[in-house]
């Protein structure tokens, strides 16, 4: 890899990066169990396997001076009443902190840490979200008809940690209510 | 500190966060031997300390894991034929790289490494910018009009170096010459 600046733009309306070294489609196979709704996800995932996000990575060594950064794109969408999402993760190393720009959309980060404590971030374009060290987080697109881009940047040495979340779940679920976006406990949550 | 998620926003037009930790603001005099035309500076220096830019800074602890992050804005204006530009360090850990997302304005970035190599990358909307480790870096508005402003961030245990580079200079400089930017071997660089 050289080790020389480069630059990439993010062009309107898209967004995807006009170099990226990976792109990653996440499609609702690979977000068995984590929906709330499980008879629905499983009539949906017999008609489709929809793509639910991507993510554009741009490459760099894994060590703890670099910040590897891309843009993930989480669609428009449901099972059930709750809204499309990423898988979420912790960071392998866990005191690794992550910083979100929203370029595009509507949506959330929810958040928890090991203790079991819970936050939930509104994003919108213009906002910027610090994720610090050690809470694990997923973004959510809160719109009908627009992706949520965001630009996204983290220490080259975090990894990532999917088994944790897969295994336990998120303490809070992001629904489509009759009077807007609901935010409530998930039933189904293995507290840590 | 408190080490829960926060949130904050880069309303438009101006880009100034919405919370901030830090306000930097860098004059013409904490520019001193950093100009090619030194007479103009005085010169400029005898009317008026001008502003030449400004970083808002959100404060987190200087730890590996940790990412900081601000907004840094450049403004219009010229010392003789040169832009106005940033002082310009290599970090402390030099081992460690920037991002910068540019998200106004027009400008270019001036790097260099220890070993005397150069670069200059362009600053526009939408382009971001990766400045690998060991590679020092100056922001520099190209614009008449308008700020050059563009949203950082870099690992939390970076630190600053910015006597090399007070010592040293840049190897090149960004000149408004007749026909556009022009951008000139520094006849004073001390190279590495």
């Amino acid at each position: 890899m050289p080790d020389t600046p480069f630059t990439f733009t993010l062009p309107f309306p898209t967004l995807i990066p006009s170099h990226f070294d990976n792109h990653i489609e996440r499609r609702l196979s690979s977000l068995k169990g984590q929906f709330f709704d499980l008879d629905t996800y499983q009539k949906m995932l017999a008609v489709e396997d929809s793509l639910v996000y991507e993510v554009y990575e741009i490459r760099r060594p894994e060590a703890a001076g670099e910040i590897l950064t891309g843009i993930s794109i989480v669609h428009p969408g449901k099972v059930g009443r709750e809204f499309y999402m990423t898988k979420g993760h912790f960071h392998a190393v866990i005191d690794t902190a992550e910083v979100y720009l929203c370029m595009k959309g509507e949506g959330c980060m929810v958040m928890e840490n090991p203790q079991g404590e819970t936050s939930v971030a509104s994003l919108y374009p213009g906002s910027v979200l610090y994720v610090p060290p050690r809470w694990a987080h997923r973004s959510v697109c809160t719109s009908r008809q627009q992706d949520l881009v965001t630009f996204f940047a983290y220490p080259g040495h975090s990894g990532h940690d999917y088994s944790t979340i897969e295994r336990q779940g998120f303490g809070k679920l992001v629904l489509e209510g009759e009077k807007g976006i609901e935010i409530v406990d998930n039933p189904r949550w293995n507290k840590p």
